[in-house]
């Protein structure tokens, strides 16, 4: 079949022919892809940035974002059959550690990531496991939701730690109207009836989010920490949920939280670096966020189902993925890129 | 009546002779003091710490941990009665904002601290209201219990949030063996079925420690990260008190920490300053912790009148003030100083 | 002033001359009457259903759902002032005890209830206190909202505990589609990413339930349980939010119910009646509710403001008292009768 | 090998040499049993109660409270190892439908019970599968805590419940001091801060409860719910945890509850039967329980390491079967009757 492999870093990326993957254990899901979402992280990747960290044997599909058909399935999967549409968790978790027996899989103690530590979807077909597809409404296609999968699930994932601990009246701050910043619009839009203010530096950002279920825009022009607390008669937010987590994004949105409010981190680049002292005087909270869960994905599903989280792609061609990720690269895909094998 | 009053920074408090409080409003309550603690941060407030943020008026009465016997109340007192025992919740609270109609009266927006920022407790008489004063069981005696007011407060306010979060076999982490590691470790023992495991870098309050309750007991000595990994099969502890948050602590407790861990943050001092990748890959969380509620101050009440909690006191008649001072700055009282009036 | 008086139960109430209520305590608030909700209540408590149970001597004015000016307030007010714009919360609560204390003045041990056992709002003055005003946003006018005071703010509380146990995905059965119904289904889109099903005897109140939010209708016509199961894919509902209570409703609303799933009881008339081998052998549990907190008002009018929560009414002026209770007994009335002053 | 087999209801169950069972799937796990609890559950087995709701084929072997040491393991087991000594949770779950991927595995939609509709543990083997085995610590031996694996798992549930919605000065009411009752003792006594007060007809047993933990016992007298609400200032329990479920005890219990107190349900036998308007004006919640999912096994299995929760054993050899299960029915065993292959 045909595979979208890194063969070295700093290198291009190959269209190799590789052999199918094939049902190996009772539990084994091959995916034949529908749609695999082009992300910053394959860039980053591809510049070895987790070469360590994965530890990765060359050459590999990558590839973490991904949506497709039930192609095969081993002797014990009861869950999906073949020919179901479905969306794969970002990782392959084994279902018997404490944190996946607690439903908290993304802390499975013996996972494996696809598109990033073992291979992924760039390619016509993957192989997952049971525990790691989720089927599909019939409204949705894959090609459409793929990029939910990972990205879509992380902004899920925290949003929804927002709307646990907000009411209505309260204010959450979202740092950064990208595609992260989007779906959390969305989904505390669905789910919550907190009060929803977006800061982004870049202007037209911030008029898509008011589109998309903002109930305020603030452009990032040195004043938005005061207008924040204008905002909120002083007090400062609830929550802020930074998707950015860079360039001064946590000491602007510590500034805008309130006593006793809650800073939701999925961005990362700088260090939180704040005084214990201002931890304590105001009895702040600082919530790590990583990727859902697989019931949290189900969710996600729900939610684009019903229409309440859409999501803007641009399809390409699985062979056209060197210009895929070129176009990622110089910024210009509008919402996310999609390889269709 | 007699009463210690800061008079100037950098001077001397001295033993005054100032009219004793009157009732004035309808909720008012004037306490006869039967105990106050002296904290550092007594020490503090002659250095001037606080002058800018209190912006307290010289001279005034300090002492922020009492307890005593109801002497007079306002009108429409109705919660207790002349000859009551109380402690004194440090803070007195509105009872009109949200916070406060939430339960969470230490965010209050209009409170008052006795001792910081209005006359405290060093004194024959302090003046309170309906909303800051806790009975105590007929078992408990006020100059027993004052040191708990604050301090203690603190300690049981993070440890029931640690409870909360924890199960049989997860383990705890607490950083410090001070006074407030060992309200922590007794109400942890008392309310919740976590391992405790203390770190302090002195052996005998370790082995204090462990006296009180503690399961295990670790000197700093520069393999503690690596004795708490260790002990915990390499995964870390679910859950990281820290009663220091200086000189290193908070660095040393985030690699204590196991995914999807908290951090308790009531010790401060230094920053945290920890990369977001670390947070988010990781999923831990940071909550910071102010003083306890009215209500859990009741609570803690129950658990000294259970015996479960108790402190060991040294007393001092008012008039000596400056000896317990100055043996506190020592490191010459063991337990809390208290004084008698 | 003029104010509708209970003289004798099972007697026509009279509109009588009484002295306007005065400021005596600290805290006492004088309110203007802009609404005031006619209620079922009211014609029970003239079938003197509620004298033994409110023990309240004749003659008193009735009417327990008030919005309306400050008109007066004692000298320890300090969250509204003369001429603010306010709703009551129903009950006048002391602010003392454990459960005033824990924001949970619902269950407060001494409280009052204008309007039931003490005098209410069918007049053109009320005496309540600084702890049970909410003051209104600019948008809103009190006799709009004045019926949201009781019935909503019960509607809210439930529907609030709904959304805090849901997730996307999950099913809640709301049995009865009159007012609270109503208020129950904005509420629950506005806070929560549920699916909303209604079921009514009435076809034009189920209609009526799609309408303002509701994402399915079953006509009550004995194939509602079958209907629910045949929806959940046989499984039942995660939530069901009984707002009949009577009628056999619940046990029809526990057939309809998931294993491990919540029975949220609001209305009432019959006993549940359910073998506890069932309650524990499917691990359901059954949730009262009474009306909501301060707290919960102030968010509730958070979502009046923000046009979420609307309530139809058919105003009458307060002489006309009487065609209103009879309307309302008749069923003629649209929506909720307020009385306007 | 041996296996102890129901060949027909209301006939002695037969000693059979039946093959032992192999591993046939990729997560099975065999288990050589080291201790079977004998359990009421049995005799009603016997009786043909299970008949319908299991609908077993004859002969299969009953016990379904195991605990023993890995015999073999599927290919796809990495969680135990041969040689392992483990204690097994009551159900064969699926893992894969959206209760087992929320922890909540209890609730599995394909799940088995060995004992109950397939065969259990009064044999020298059993089948289970990965997803049911539990490590023990070394401390503990499998005839030991074999008993803990269905009813105390059940006490555990409840009372971690308990816990979880109680604070220092509580009260949770405990109706019936039988096993349940002394592991629901104990539990709270490890986890808790909660005062337990104990009911039970019997005096030894009262007296039995207060020596594993209980603050209080009450013999039901007739005067119970009185002493109750004596003690609690008039005002009932927070909590009632009800073992019992029969005999009138559901009424006297919900008289024994405080306003907005929980009603934990373990017990069963007659009817919950209660005014709807009882419900809605206390605000009380009935919280059915049925037994607890594997990770409270696990937290189960750390008290009983711990020695926090403790079981008084009666052993039987395997062929003695007949014996312990007229001692049983005959009320001649102390403690817990627990089958030795």
């Amino acid at each position: 079949m045909k595979a979208v492999q890194v063969v070295g870093y700093h290198q291009d990326m190959v269209l190799a022919d590789i052999p199918q993957p094939l049902v190996t254990g009772p539990l084994d899901v091959i995916v034949r892809i529908g749609g695999a979402g082009v992300c910053r992280t394959d860039l980053h990747v591809l510049e070895g940035q987790w070469a360590a960290k994965s530890n990765v044997a060359l050459p590999y599909t990558i590839g973490h974002e991904n949506a497709g058909w039930v192609h095969e399935v081993g002797s014990a999967v009861t869950n999906v059959a073949v020919g179901d549409k479905v969306i794969l968790h970002p990782l392959i978790t084994c279902g018997l550690c404490r944190a996946c027996r607690a439903g908290d899989d993304v802390h499975c103690e013996n996972s494996q990531f696809p598109g990033i530590d073992t291979d992924g979807g760039y390619a016509e077909y993957l192989k997952t496991t049971a525990r790691s597809v989720v089927k599909l409404d019939d409204s949705l296609e894959p090609a459409d939701v793929a990029a939910l999968a990972d990205a879509g699930l992380t902004a899920y994932h925290a949003a929804a730690k927002v709307a646990r601990v907000t009411r209505p009246g309260d204010v959450c701050v979202i740092i950064g109207a990208g595609g992260l910043g989007h779906i959390g619009i969305q989904v505390l839009s669905a789910i919550s009836g907190v009060t929803i203010v977006v800061v982004d530096r870049n202007p037209d950002a911030v008029a898509l989010a008011v589109e998309v279920g903002a109930h305020h825009g603030i452009v990032a022009d040195g004043t938005q920490v005061a207008q924040i607390l204008e905002l909120t008669g002083g007090h400062g937010a609830e929550a802020v949920l930074d998707f950015v987590g860079e360039g001064g994004a946590t000491a602007e949105g510590i500034a805008m939280l309130r006593r006793a409010g809650n800073y939701f981190v999925v961005g990362y680049g700088e260090n939180i670096d704040v005084p214990t002292i201002d931890v304590i005087s105001t009895e702040i909270n600082f919530i790590g966020n990583l990727v859902g869960s697989y019931n949290d994905l189900n969710e996600l599903m729900t939610l684009a189902a019903q229409g309440k989280v859409t999501l803007h792609t641009t399809k390409y061609p699985l062979d056209d993925f060197a210009k895929a990720l070129a176009d990622l690269d110089a910024g210009r895909v509008r919402g996310r890129a999609i390889l269709i094998p």
